[in-house]
């Protein structure tokens, strides 16, 4: 008969935000006149920016004439929008990324569990703690974890512990390492690394023969220059790092769809037998053979984020979403609660009031304020104690969360 | 070191559509006033319905405005759609396939590929020979296999064979296979499967304890009424079969992106330990935590496909991809050319002429026809002798390739 893949049983309940939306569906039933504000899930709420809609509209009456119309498109996308990210992602920060190395796909989640296909089962893996849970759990299905304890720790893992007594700031793993996630601008907490800090991770990995994946979805936050957007602009990177990135937080298209990774030709593996062998290739071999490239029409709005009225709009977008996340930070503050990230990120970290567990916060704030916020636990055991507000919002809805928290912790 | 997944270096060259693209370049660069026709991956011509385009238009204004605007939709798909499918494709059909049970995606390729993370690497493997390379490969990576012979057949999976000889229908596996490729309308030979036949197979998976991954991503060009578009229409397929559609080449949305796959509540498959578990959630698990659904524009482009105007224009669409196959049928029958398939699906098969081996018969018809067609051999050993050509191309490509290919052979 045919035989499930078991690691699948070892997963804990659901995904966390399955799990979120259960408990605020549940309330919503029970209350149907609750005015819920949701801060939960990273979820961008201001429209499609104009130019990014005026390239889509083009793009779809160009599929109406036969001269113009687009079938199957290169699986890595097209070269009008992988020079558009390697000239203006990369070059313009002095980093050194050639644009067939960058594979464009519908989304970051989907790079960073796909990732593993290319890479041996026996690697040990390194994640920061709290993490996004796609990470663990995608490491999990393949197989490179045993089971998990009691606080949701998987046998098998390296957790780096980030919480307030490290400034977020994750140590070097003891043992060596194969595989690390680093994430930053850091979903959940809101930290961010700086260049010397990012250095000493190359450095370490260039040491160990490790491999980076660096999580940059958030590097559109980041409002100090001096915080390195890229893991590239950390010299020797190249030869360590696969960098993923997506459109859906700074040009909106959490519903749209499009991201891309970096595999620079430089980066290197090993084979069962011992033999130095390059990524790259391999990578390309499972995008051209699991993968059929993204939409035309999403790949032009891509690459219409990149014109000048496209950078405005979006540099407006990114503005307006971290303006509510100073007023939730500085509201909250203002409320007592310590709160950390929001500076150079979407993302507020706060500690739960009165040492309550994450989900105990979390169903306090949906039943007495109408909130809804991520349970800091549900990213991993040192997350417990922390609880995620988010920053995409109205402004509206933004001041009305920060007078809620206010009332319910005063 | 970080270490590579080994299995990929058990794949032979390229996969099948790159290296012809490689061989087309070459002689375009070489001949640059060659008019080459293409007839080779099985990509469409025709422009996008105007009907869902103009459901795309609609779907990128509702982006532009904060009320309508969506953002992550639900990673199965909207409701919208899986309640259109469920409708349109299965129950008009007499099929019972519940809207929950519909999971959307962006490619067929990519589901035929992601679908074996939720079973274990000791399932037996059967699939057609010649077949779609990308279950094979899949497989390969997946580590399913050892390494291919001479012929390029590998190690471990069960290939079986249709030939004229056979009628290109293949006969039961001789030893017990877990999991079966089926694809019908089939892709490469353009054979179909009566419902007696599928019912056999259902039979057998049902005796057996198999899964079928049914390929039905050419259904739309079925002409003959009795002949089955979907394996759900034989008794007992929602307890053995998964079934993998696409929007590509019916509505023609091979650049636009989106296809679904079906997982019946009532499939089952057993852990390690031996207890029967359903399939549906583990799917449901890897689709939830792997995938972020299809953009919302896109699928609002899908629905349209539904509509009245929608359904008018496909069958259009249909219809002049099978009036160039018949073109091609009876244009290569009369040049004495030993032709199958072609009348219930988008692709002719063809014996090479003078037993010309596939790539040698490939090389000439690009060499002296300026024609480019899929060598037989590329989907398996079983292929060799034979050579694909498709249907999707303009009339005037199409009866130009037909003069051409008679005045080679004459």
């Amino acid at each position: 008969m045919a035989q499930i893949n078991d690691n699948f049983l070892k997963l804990k309940a659901g995904y966390l935000f399955p799990e979120i939306a259960r408990r605020v569906n549940g309330f919503c039933d029970a209350n149907p006149n609750a005015q819920v504000i949701k801060l939960g899930i990273g979820d961008v709420t201001e429209p499609l920016p104009e130019a990014i809609r005026e390239a889509m509209h083009q793009a779809v009456d160009e599929m109406g004439d036969r001269g113009s119309f687009r079938g199957y498109g290169p699986e890595q996308g097209y070269d009008f929008l992988r020079n558009a990210i390697a000239d203006n992602d990369f070059a313009s920060r002095g980093c050194e990324v050639a644009a067939d190395e960058i594979f464009v796909s519908d989304g970051s989640k989907c790079d960073s569990g796909n990732i593993l296909d290319i890479f041996g089962t026996n690697n040990t893996v390194a994640v920061q703690d709290p993490v996004y849970p796609v990470y663990v759990d995608t490491n999990v299905m393949a197989g490179r974890t045993g089971e998990a304890d009691a606080e949701g720790r998987y046998e098998g893992l390296t957790y780096l512990p980030c919480t307030a007594e490290n400034d977020f700031t994750p140590a070097l793993p003891e043992k060596p390492v194969d595989l690390i996630y680093l994430c930053y601008p850091n979903n959940p907490t809101g930290a961010t690394a700086t260049k010397e800090t990012l250095q000493t991770w190359v450095d370490y990995a260039k040491e160990n023969g490790s491999i980076i994946f660096f999580d940059a979805a958030y590097q559109a936050f980041i409002q100090d220059s001096s915080i390195p957007r890229s893991i590239y602009e950390c010299e020797g990177a190249r030869d360590v790092a696969i960098e993923f990135r997506s459109f859906s937080k700074n040009a909106g298209f959490t519903g749209t769809r499009c991201a891309f990774t970096v595999v620079p030709k430089s980066l290197m593996g090993k084979t069962a037998s011992g033999e130095t062998t390059a990524i790259h290739p391999l990578w390309n071999r499972r995008h051209c053979t699991k993968f059929n490239g993204v939409s035309y029409i999403v790949q032009r709005g891509a690459e219409a984020s990149y014109s000048d009225a496209g950078k405005r709009q979006i540099a407006d977008l990114v503005s307006f979403y971290m303006e509510n996340a100073k007023l939730l930070r500085e509201g909250l503050t203002t409320a007592g609660i310590d709160v950390f990230g929001g500076t150079n990120a979407p993302y507020i970290w706060l500690r739960t009031p009165q040492g309550m567990t994450s989900w105990d916060f979390f169903d306090e704030l949906l039943n007495k304020a109408h909130l809804v916020g991520t349970p800091g636990s549900g990213f991993g055991a040192s997350g417990e104690g922390y609880f995620r507000l988010s920053a995409f919002n109205s402004r509206a809805n933004v001041e009305e969360a920060v007078k809620r928290v206010q009332n319910l912790v005063k």
